[in-house]
């Protein structure tokens, strides 16, 4: 079916190609791409972009020995192709088949996992001084896309690179912009000027004739100090990645295999931090992705031919939460929004353009999003920071050390709070709770479905302290029509199912008593797995935590009281987490009270659809009501 | 006593007085500080840098209208003074007394809470954007030094400051440079020349004619763009301040508050970001400052005149950490030491003096340091990355993406774990083991005793996995000579004290049995209570628990199984530290074992001495004593 990927073994193969050979293996892999990602779903559109990229990487380099690190790691599957897993894209992001991400145990090809962005310069430096110490002579490099590289980390990385000059190669992959009138013609020939031996001869008898000059240094320290020398500015055209003392080589045509292979043999004869600016274009070679970079970003299944995704999803947590934001918005002219270069994944398109001016959209960077947040907060606006669960993890000391201390009325809107399925290990939303809940004077909500969240939005731009509000990836069950509370009270949970209730009894001790504490969509499945008990003698009750904190203690003394025990479900690892919370108040009553909790158990969670891994966990309907058949 | 200081009253005085009678205020600013902390202790050698940076500020702006954010905040001594508090600065840092840092309850004028590095520019970014909506008109200025400034977030919010264009002063407070020949002379000249309308006037021209012509943007996403353009770099003096789309005036002395008034000024006229280059002296105006800022940046009690620090401290964890990691390393090639901007904190002055090659000092940057230990270890080396706790709260993403979902390891040498007293809520160390225990494959060590330490690193680095291990500020307690324990066990924990062993009883129900399981110090303070308890009718063991995490489970179950009550003790938070798991663990095992888990509730605290916020919070020896008093 494919002339030359069918027949390829090898990365030492791309080096035999002719240039003619690789660009229609360029076109082979794009096809292959398409019509596996098509079935499976998956990233498409960066992949796309990085065909041309990835084969003159391995026509360059030799990764037998040479070191890559792919940041955030969603384009790495033509590299994946590329190192022996073509036959394993029927499985790609499936439970128990091949990783989205590079992933160590797959290959020795991956050598850092990512997921998460802007990590990759600091992981290739820590790579390539390894490698200095030791005296070895490979070659280090990092694949950083032009977003990623606005993430702090990655600028303290290029910082610490520019300052000690460690030999190390960062191709800087720039797919915002087209490849257009920019990129050719006067860009390609300064470009060619910048990769020629001759040009960089010059430019480095130029840099050693300044650097004698007292105060021209290395780093962005010391480029503190060459501003001081403003003056000479005006003789070396200097450059911000320059200036951080990094060689700077490009821009150059992503899609070019002959000009890509040349700039990167270039950069490997240079013994310094040096960037290649390769311009790139998302979902290069299929018309809908170069059309809509954005909707085959990462896509579920979908017709080849016509580009259209095979399953329109229903209303889900993310579009809810934009558009109730939205409404609240109209009336309150104190909510502002903030993303981390998540518009479209967090909901807030609309947001956005209705109200340009209070929006915005700080790039990847949650650090700055948080603290900034917190300084409009100061001045009395009420800011939402929409972030995903585990991107909020970077911005751990701001929301500590920033918004809590001062107790600002920060919200925080946390998308994909609990598993998110198929991107795996580094994206499950599995921690926020543990490692918000011992922040103090911080509030965390979570809503038992669609409806509740558009009143727990309501309710938290009314409160005057900061509130993290919690919400999973997807909609509802669509089998449960459960009643939304509307109304809130700081730490009051809300009795969602009593069989007592149900059935017009008091304090009924004919039964056994168990009261089921769930949060968020837990109480979904609580509701679901109430149902395969019931041929159960049992007297059950079941509690939405609206509050993760602070928890109900009237509520949970009542049951210690009462002779319940106590089951408690989250979607969260079980240390640290909601019931963890109510176990310690329980301790303190001495009332004998059984608690049993349940979460996920104290480790890294694989890919997978949402209900193979519930299941895998026990906390799906089953794996719950088999929990409480035990405790009984 | 002080002629000018004594008559002062109110910011307005400031605009008052000739540039010469500031001048003389600044003097006896600086005599008031010396005097002042010389007795209480606190920073010294930054403040006396900032003393004629600050009464500029207050000359140029009206603080009851424009907003101010003083980074880290450790140097706003000054602006104390001059905002109605000069007469408290007898109780600096103490308890109860006045914080070391800005505190929005304790002035209008402390508008942001400050502490940790980095988070100014992001603060006063948000003010700023809350003033533009609200179309109010006030001035909004950062102080930065220039160490904050290689902080990733202080980048990420010049990145979104420079392409939004958001109107904001960025003073860069630049104390790393002596103000010797690079200062004066040409660069006065320069800084002047920038400074001067026409020359702004001109800039902004060209600017505008230059923006005309496509590609050429605003902040660093279009910087990039100019790069393309490199070939108008030729034209345009660009430098990574305005590559970033930020004004730059500078550099400027920081002593001259002539100058500064005017450059303060200009920045005013402009509507855009502007950073102000101010370069500074740390200890400026004490000898013995000037000569050792270092040792006068946070300081005790010292001799005016002498300049001798009143009381020697004995041996710390810092110091046997550092001597310690130089003995291992001198055999093992592997190890590799990182901070980030804290040699001297985290006691590895001497590793870097003996290895500079493996040692790195990567800025403040706790991100990048952690991500850089990651890809170290993925080459076989041994990074022993030494940070203060509240610090590693900037990396929590870090540890837990880079380094444990790839189970790399990493060893985190976490100093002042637990509280460090008088620097107060934003350095109190009281987070780590509830934001590190919920981590998959991270095993956390504690050593109860500064030998034991020793051998803990010992073991550390012969493992395979990542290994945080945490100890406090300062030493040992005097009256005290625990035995270390030497070898260690993955999960194991010591019996330090055993009533049954010390009687050669076992197994004796005779007495009430108590099982106190304690970690770190608070092993030394649970011995200090078994002697106030030495009249109670209890069978008491004490145990060290050496490993936070992994829990020694078969130890808890025997206890479990024996009747014991189990007492924790820990200087963190209680929900989710160490004291969580255990009770976690017994309510597994429906024994009906009463647990008490001790440490601190969920609250920020204060300032004060380690002595009275023990006893505050019941830790010290006789609150433990008092809690297993009740409690039986």
């Amino acid at each position: 079916m494919y002339e030359i990927l069918d027949k390829y073994n090898d990365p030492k193969d791309i080096k035999k190609m002719s240039y003619a050979k690789l660009d229609n293996f360029a076109q082979e892999i794009r096809q292959f791409l398409i019509d596996k990602v098509s079935k499976t779903g998956g990233h498409l559109a960066s992949n796309l972009g990085v065909v041309e990229l990835t084969l003159s990487l391995y026509n360059v380099f030799d990764f037998t020995k040479d070191k890559i690190v792919w940041d955030v790691g969603h384009q790495a599957y033509v590299h994946k192709i590329l190192t022996g897993r073509k036959d394993r894209f029927d499985s790609l992001r499936k439970y128990g088949g091949m990783s989205g991400f590079p992933k160590k145990d797959e290959s020795n090809f991956d050598m850092f996992q990512t997921g998460h962005s802007s990590t990759s310069i600091s992981a290739a430096l820590g790579m390539a001084r390894a490698r200095d110490l030791r005296k070895e002579k490979h070659e280090v490099v990092a694949v950083i896309g032009d977003g990623a590289l606005t993430g702090g980390m990655a600028l303290e990385a290029l910082n610490d690179a520019g300052y000690k000059k460690t030999k190390l190669i960062v191709i800087l992959n720039d797919n915002e912009m087209s490849i257009g009138k920019n990129v050719g013609g006067l860009s390609t020939y300064l470009s060619k000027l910048r990769a020629d031996p001759k040009y960089n001869k010059l430019k480095h008898e130029l840099d050693s004739t300044l650097r004698k000059i007292p105060s021209i240094g290395k780093g962005m320290a010391e480029s503190i100090e060459k501003i001081k020398d403003g003056i000479k500015q005006v003789i070396v055209p200097s450059m911000l990645f320059e200036d951080m003392g990094i060689t700077y080589l490009g821009p150059i045509n992503g899609h070019n295999i002959k000009d890509l292979t040349k700039v990167m043999s270039m950069a490997k004869s240079i013994d310094e931090p040096v960037i290649i600016h390769v311009v790139t274009q998302k979902g290069k070679g299929y018309s809908y992705a170069e059309k809509n970079p954005g909707k085959f970003h990462g896509i579920g299944p979908f017709n080849c031919d016509s580009g259209e995704i095979c399953s329109a999803s229903g209303e889900n947590y993310s579009g809810t939460f934009g558009s109730e934001l939205l409404e609240i918005a109209k009336d309150n002219k104190d909510i502002v929004a903030i993303t981390a270069a998540m518009r479209d994944g967090t909901g807030l398109s609309k947001f956005a353009e209705k109200f340009p001016e209070r929006f915005f959209d700080v790039g990847i960077a949650e650090q700055h999003a948080v603290t900034l947040a917190a300084g409009l907060a100061t001045e009395g606006l009420k800011p939402v920071f929409a972030v995903y669960s585990t991107f909020l993890q970077r911005a751990y000391d701001q929301v500590l050390h920033d918004v809590c201390i001062q107790n600002l009325p920060v919200i925080f809107a946390i998308d994909r709070a609990g598993i998110v399925g198929e991107d795996g290990e580094t994206h499950q939303g599995i921690f926020d709770i543990s490692y918000l809940s011992h922040m103090p004077n911080l509030t965390i909500m979570s809503p038992k479905c669609l409806e509740e969240l558009r009143h727990i939005l309501n309710w938290a731009v009314k409160q005057n302290f900061p509130i993290a509000i919690r919400y999973p990836r997807g909609g509802d069950n669509n089998s449960l029509k459960l009643e939304p509370l509307k109304e809130f009270s700081k730490g009051k949970w809300e009795i969602a199912y009593s069989y007592e209730k149900e059935n017009s009894l008091k304090n009924d001790n004919s039964l056994k008593k168990v009261a089921v504490i769930a949060s968020g969509k837990m109480v979904q499945h609580a509701f679901l797995a109430k149902e395969k008990l019931s041929k159960l003698p049992v007297n059950l009750t079941i509690v939405n935590a609206c509050f993760i904190k602070p928890i109900d203690k009237e509520l949970i003394k009542k049951f210690a009281e009462n002779n319940y025990d106590i089951v408690t479900i989250e979607d969260n690892v079980i240390h640290g987490g909601l019931g963890s919370a109510v176990l310690q108040y329980v301790s303190t009553l001495n009332s004998g009270t059984k608690v049993l909790n349940l979460g996920f158990k104290d480790e890294f969670i694989t890919h997978g659809s949402l209900d193979i891994l519930y299941k895998l966990y026990g906390l799906d309907a089953g794996g719950i009501a088999d929990s409480i058949r035990k405790l009984l």
